[in-house]
């Protein structure tokens, strides 16, 4: 193998490439109409976790935007499987998206008209809250940008709408915060840049009914709860929630569980993370450590099982 | 010149390459987190419309989203004019665009650590409604999703957040309409995907105060009223005004003024362009034969007098 995968791989426009050679071009839909869905799966130790779920998710997402990629469900995740071994990461964020692309027709502005893409690359794992930042508990800023209205844009279609969240993400840092929570308009809690959040209200662990992805790590965190028999509900969840917390956790597959121990003036377990959070937090990751939901990745003898395993 | 920029020229990453081999990277936030603004200027009968009020209004996008590309606004514009003498277009939709980049420290989440980046080109003129149906007049469709919300993605800063657009569009496409025009949640009407609007009652020339782009073409179609003396205002307008237009046009860079005729059930000017939105239409034009706004190109002559007349 004479490429160096060994930034990450990528698959674009039918062939692999090393992450930093994988570009659109600046004319796809999805740059200049942020015409797009994708899912992000991780890699731990070698093995996908929640492969299915995510596949499952990337289908319903295409479907709600209409858009239909040049390979089966299968193909792209035996794509997105290949593009982790090429890198050879044992542990992974791995991408799989879809844009609009461009008309085939010269000049038209119908997405009808547009051939979609399909690209999809594994790069090393990325924590969206720093790990130094998760042990000390993260600094939560409440926003005064309202989160993009479920009404517009369909937070459960996973999309690159993060106008809102950018702006937010701003806000905080000014303010000395690490990363921010957004509101909705009418003044319930959503989500931050890329994931979840959950409170610990007297034991019960709760997390937004509304303007929010329908994240995996969300899901497996209520499983978890579930085989840990903590009382745990999706719920709508108000600034004052935040604010009166005895704990609060982010929870997205780019990190799992993240305790927080600040949201704005209010500081939670001591300012550091709390029991509940760190309980959930390492029962996480010793699920996976335990197989429970995972998808091993052969990176010796690629082509054969997971054409088998992974579908055609 | 070797290379072929028969459809377009571009500049991405310091180089000018044909417009189908201009691309941004898989990871460039700009994709990633939709973090980037725009402008587009045209260019007719080889000379620029407006030029100072695109590069004004790009400016003050940059800084609203605190994006610094890597040059100064006078090198982004020489090289834009540079992409159209390049591809010897006569007639072009010139885009500048900036985006947030990559982070300078792999793995960051912060915006501040990227690496803001400037992409321009220049393609053949497009035309947002077609010219035959600009002819007929276009039928439009008031969609039932609302324009995402101006306190959550400022509409002033052109940007690529065009996820309700897009699903108006497809509702448009599928009732048989050409186009669509959005309200916000309140119901007051704000724009179309890549166009603001107008109607016309009793003579007078209103368009939405508010959930729209401050169009250039807008400024214009104003500024060309005030010429003609037709009461012209910026107004706030609901469902109903549109529903009992006595004419109605789109007015944006990629077409000019474009008349329409229909409006769901409403058919207007015995469903044909209307005589004030044809009389504007042609005075635009006129003006820009007129050499009004406008900034010719040298295209033969290129280096020396675009470093004066555009500035360093």
């Amino acid at each position: 193998m004479s490429k160096d995968y060994s930034n990450g791989a990528a698959h674009v426009r039918g062939a692999f490439v090393p992450i930093d050679e994988a570009t659109i071009p600046v004319l796809d839909w999805g740059l200049t109409r942020s015409d797009a869905t994708y899912d992000v799966v991780h890699v731990r130790n070698g093995a996908f976790f929640r492969l299915d779920d995510h596949l499952k998710r990337f289908q319903r997402s295409l479907d709600s935007l209409r858009l239909v990629p040049p390979y089966s469900m299968g193909e792209m995740a035996r794509i997105a499987a290949q593009c982790v071994v090429l890198s050879g990461l044992r542990n992974s964020y791995v991408a799989l998206v879809s844009t609009r692309g461009r008309p085939r027709i010269a000049g038209s502005r119908r997405p009808q008209d547009c051939e979609n893409t399909f690209i999809a690359y594994a790069i090393p794992w990325i924590d969206v809250i720093p790990p130094d930042v998760q042990e000390r508990g993260a600094h939560l800023h409440i926003a005064s940008v309202p989160r993009i209205s479920s009404r517009s844009v369909d937070p459960t279609v996973k999309n690159y709408h993060w106008g809102d969240l950018t702006r937010g993400l701003f806000e905080a840092h000014d303010a000395g915060f690490d990363t921010t929570v957004l509101l909705d308009a009418d003044g319930f809690v959503t989500e931050g840049p890329g994931f979840n959040v959950f409170v610990v209200q007297d034991g019960r662990v709760l997390t937004p009914d509304r303007g929010a992805l329908e994240g995996i790590t969300r899901q497996t965190v209520l499983d978890l709860c579930a085989m840990k028999r903590i009382d745990a509900a999706i719920v709508p969840l108000r600034r004052s929630d935040l604010l009166e917390a005895d704990e609060m956790f982010c929870a997205t597959t780019a990190g799992g569980v993240m305790p927080v121990s600040r949201i704005d003036g209010h500081i939670m377990s001591n300012d550091g993370p709390g029991p509940i959070s760190m309980l959930l937090k390492e029962f996480y990751w010793a699920q996976h450590d335990a197989g429970w939901h995972m998808t091993p990745l052969d990176y010796e003898n690629f082509e054969e099982p997971y054409a088998a395993r992974l579908g055609a």
